[in-house]
């Protein structure tokens, strides 16, 4: 039997929320056994770009990492959120070890191909590299992943940390049971943004598209529950998209994918 | 007999011209065996406390960490300089891993009490915890340190780099022959400043003080010898002082501590 690892990752708006995201560390905290952090960036990259009088280039409503941008990002999500993160948890006892996917080569990646958009430094992972968490885990560490790759040669990317918690959870469990954690502000998904006590227990795949093709299930959603089903068909034991409440209280709403 | 391990310190100025940046990486990737690099920050903080309209505090010329600061050194230090140098290092195939004080719990720190003055968040350096440093050596991880370190009560400090690779260095000795490099813009300590070919080869902790007395060494250099003489009383192998044609050619000009 494989030991249990469970991935957390912590969403954008929590981490620019102190006192939110101190009730994640603790929680996360408590939780026994290996354990691996996935933070996303936020607010504070944008607040900060703004400050040095960087503008967001969208294209088609996406958002494009240009230099300056890629700059912020590895200065927000790397420097200030991560070791504040680290801290907290050291603080908690949890002997974390803050990375982005440059560190051990954990992560490596690709500059998106240019197809009609060129979004500049944002990174498409190629492959993760697992013996940096296995140096660290084995020796009762907790890895704190950041939303930073890198191409191998020299460049840092800017990658989505939903993927990066997706694709973790797919290269551990070959070692490991995973469970892989969304935790954001909802306590789970929801069919009516304004009924966020009417949450989805269950959701399979199938149900998912309906979801989306019926306009139930909205943009920020989407990607995240194809990361979790990506890792479900990959080998990972669970997925669960809920809140900090469902992270200590086994009995507290949630969504798993099925 | 132990293993060699060197440690390298790169300093500031180094850290922020990119050109002399690349130029020790490449030669810290050519050094044989166990290795760890500590680096400072340097100029690129500064810069980006004036964009952010953040003035630098001094009292009686000694420069103040108060809240503002500290965030831009963890951004700067952590963030920036620490990613772009261990992405520089991957692409030299040196496995390398960023770390602050607070991962792995690295290096504890104390505020430092205030006195006459308040330096703010600046930590005097209370204890090097190893298990991270071997549990990356051992696996022939790079450990990359940056000047920040943590009171393991949720608390980032900002501590000088010439000290935390001297307390590294003292840690470490118990299981490793260190050798501890001082890298500058320099070849070595000069009697002369516009004379910087002219190196003093060797220097003892009693030479030192009379230079000190005389004014021969000046402000800057004084506190990197008295690290490096407390390396070198407390069991590390060896010190030096030079620029980067001493780390790959042993009959460069340098000045060695004995």
């Amino acid at each position: 039997m494989k030991t249990a690892l469970h991935i957390l990752k912590v969403g954008g708006h929590l981490v620019n929320d102190a006192a939110a995201l101190q009730e994640v560390l603790a929680a996360f905290a408590g939780l026994d056994g290996a354990k691996l952090l996935v933070h996303g960036g936020g607010r504070h990259a944008t607040a900060l770009a703004k400050q040095l009088g960087i503008s967001p280039k969208m294209v088609n409503g996406r958002r494009i990492t240009d230099a300056a941008m890629l700059e912020v990002a590895v200065m927000s999500y790397a420097g200030l959120s991560n070791k504040k993160i680290v801290a907290q948890l050291q603080k908690q006892g949890v002997n974390a070890v803050g990375l982005t996917g440059a560190d051990g080569n954990c992560i490596e990646a690709v500059k998106r191909p240019v197809t009609d958009i060129d979004y500049g430094f944002a990174g498409d992972i190629t492959q993760i590299n697992t013996e940096v968490f296995a140096a660290l885990t084995s020796q009762d560490f907790v890895p704190v992943l950041c939303a930073i790759t890198h191409d191998k040669n020299g460049q840092l990317l800017n990658t989505n940390a939903d993927t990066i918690a997706a694709q973790i959870a797919m290269a551990m469990q070959v070692e490991y049971d995973v469970t892989l954690f969304y935790c954001f502000e909802h306590a789970g998904v929801l069919k009516d943004i304004h009924k966020p006590e009417d949450v989805i227990a269950e959701l399979s795949k199938e149900t998912t598209e309906t979801y989306i093709a019926e306009g139930v299930i909205h943009q920020g959603m989407v990607p995240k529950l194809h990361n979790g089903f990506d890792a479900l068909q990959n080998g990972v034991k669970k997925v669960i998209i809920s809140n900090v409440a469902a992270l200590s209280n086994i009995n507290a709403p949630k969504t798993t994918l099925i």
